[in-house]
């Protein structure tokens, strides 16, 4: 039985959600593909023209949770070069981020709730504790861009549900 | 220097985030009064027709977080009523929730980690530990209807950024 810690606190998170988001995305294909349009259509899909596309939001959803994972260990969070434009390499991101969070050990976060998080923003620096960074800036931010990414496929009509994005095994 | 502890992974979490979802809904009141059309016009706003409308998210989300402040401490959430129909009623709302979550004492949630948590639902009785409440159902919950509440109205050309969602005292 698993208790709380900075690990329980957030690697099991992505794992999940980011395995909802593979499963979203291949619904997305499969839609596309049932309805016999190009699913990169949706991958350039924006709900309001000075809004990021799909694309990028799956890209930041992936960064969030690389980089959360990484500066929590004190580790160098892999380069995934941001080159993919369709859906199914969207889906190969998605895999990419989720082997290198497997990869991350519980004792590498432990004590992480005190390590010092700096995040370089244009800006200035924003400076927090681990468990501030990752309470008000990780999963807050992992999430949206994992809602967006749901909300415009289910608003280009892809036959998902609340389920799929809550992940098959909620108990898990 | 707070340290790990569930109420540290929960409570502050969705005043933090309740706090961003009232100034996002009077930004969005704010909007369609320069814009000159009934703010109530985006209250029943959908990202797809047989989508919940921004009322329910608003709802689901204030639902999430009293719920789960609640059965983590194990005591009842408060009552309230789902009648708000307004922009105006929804910030209402989102502050009676607030000053549920704000009442809830940290030792209440002591040890609530390893707490049995039963949600009903149609298809039968989900069981939970309170972490994996928490991590699995609760906390990406939450975050979804907030986000959607966002996306609607961003949709509808709310003048909001990513910042109006993340909090303007990330630090805190």
């Amino acid at each position: 039985m698993p208790t709380l810690s900075m690990y329980e606190a957030s690697i099991p998170t992505f794992i999940h959600t980011l395995t909802s988001l593979k499963a979203i995305l291949q619904k997305g294909i499969a839609s596309a593909e049932a309805r016999k349009f190009d699913p990169n259509v949706l991958a350039a899909s924006r709900l309001y023209p000075d809004m990021l596309p799909l694309t990028r939001q799956v890209l930041i959803a992936s960064d969030a949770a690389k980089g959360a994972a990484a500066r929590l260990a004190g580790i160098e969070p892999p380069k995934i070069e941001d080159t993919e434009t369709t859906l199914a390499e969207l889906v190969t991101r998605v895999e990419k981020t989720l082997d290198f969070i497997k990869s991350v050990k519980r004792e590498q976060l432990d004590g992480s709730e005190e390590r010092e998080i700096v995040l370089k923003t244009p800006r200035g620096d924003l400076k927090f504790t681990g468990l501030l960074f990752l309470r008000h800036w990780a999963l807050p931010n992992f999430f949206f861009h994992v809602t967006t990414t749901y909300n415009l496929l289910r608003h280009a009509g892809v036959d998902i549900g609340k389920l799929d994005y809550l992940g098959g095994t909620l108990q898990g």
